[in-house]
């Protein structure tokens, strides 16, 4: 099991795609994964090129779990899976906006989005 | 002016919020801009610690920006400016959410968000 992010084009990532992406020195991207219909903002994931691959190809999202340090099926052992609805690169190629329809909760501690929980204070 | 961002413990930011704070490498933390009432995903950009503490004061998004090595109040050279109506730390503490009302286009490249034109192909 790889317990590094995929070397850039060393995966199935369509080339013309992984062209476009710039990545951290750790070689990821930051994934907003967002509820399509109601628009909520559910957290905030990881992808490398595989993940990218596997989340546009597979129906499901998919990141790179920086604290265990593998590949991670959002929903694969809680079933709060996120189906894919689509995939959007930002302007600056270093930012993906996935658009998910959310199984349940997002978050790991049951709440329905990982920022439900902490609201900071305006002054 | 400073080009690093800002050490933490060094700034005014309440020492409350800032323990709370998991902050990458270079000391930041994606900051997910949001459109509050339509809910439209607008953009990413970086907080280091003074940042987060001028949005929450100011009214005003203020970003660091990574290419320019500087604080970046957003709409300040293009107008499109970010008035701030919530700002929410994740469940990690390694990611903010900022609800905003933005003026005009969110994008550099004049697209209302940074995420308008390049929907990925899924398989």
């Amino acid at each position: 099991m790889s317990t590094t992010p995929a070397t850039p084009g060393t995966t199935v990532l369509a080339p013309e795609i992984a062209a476009r992406l710039k990545r951290t020195e750790d070689g990821l991207l930051p994934a907003i994964a967002q509820q399509y219909d109601t628009g909520e903002v559910l957290m905030l994931g990881w992808m490398d090129d595989e993940a990218l691959h596997r989340t546009l190809t597979t129906g499901r999202c998919t990141y790179w779990s920086r604290s265990r340090r593998e590949y991670w099926v959002k929903g694969d052992t809680s079933g709060h899976a996120q189906a894919v609805k689509s995939v959007a690169l930002d302007c600056d190629g270093d930012t993906l906006l996935v658009k998910v329809d959310q199984t349940g909760a997002a978050c790991h501690t049951g709440d329905r989005t990982c920022f439900d929980a902490d609201v900071l204070p305006l002054a």
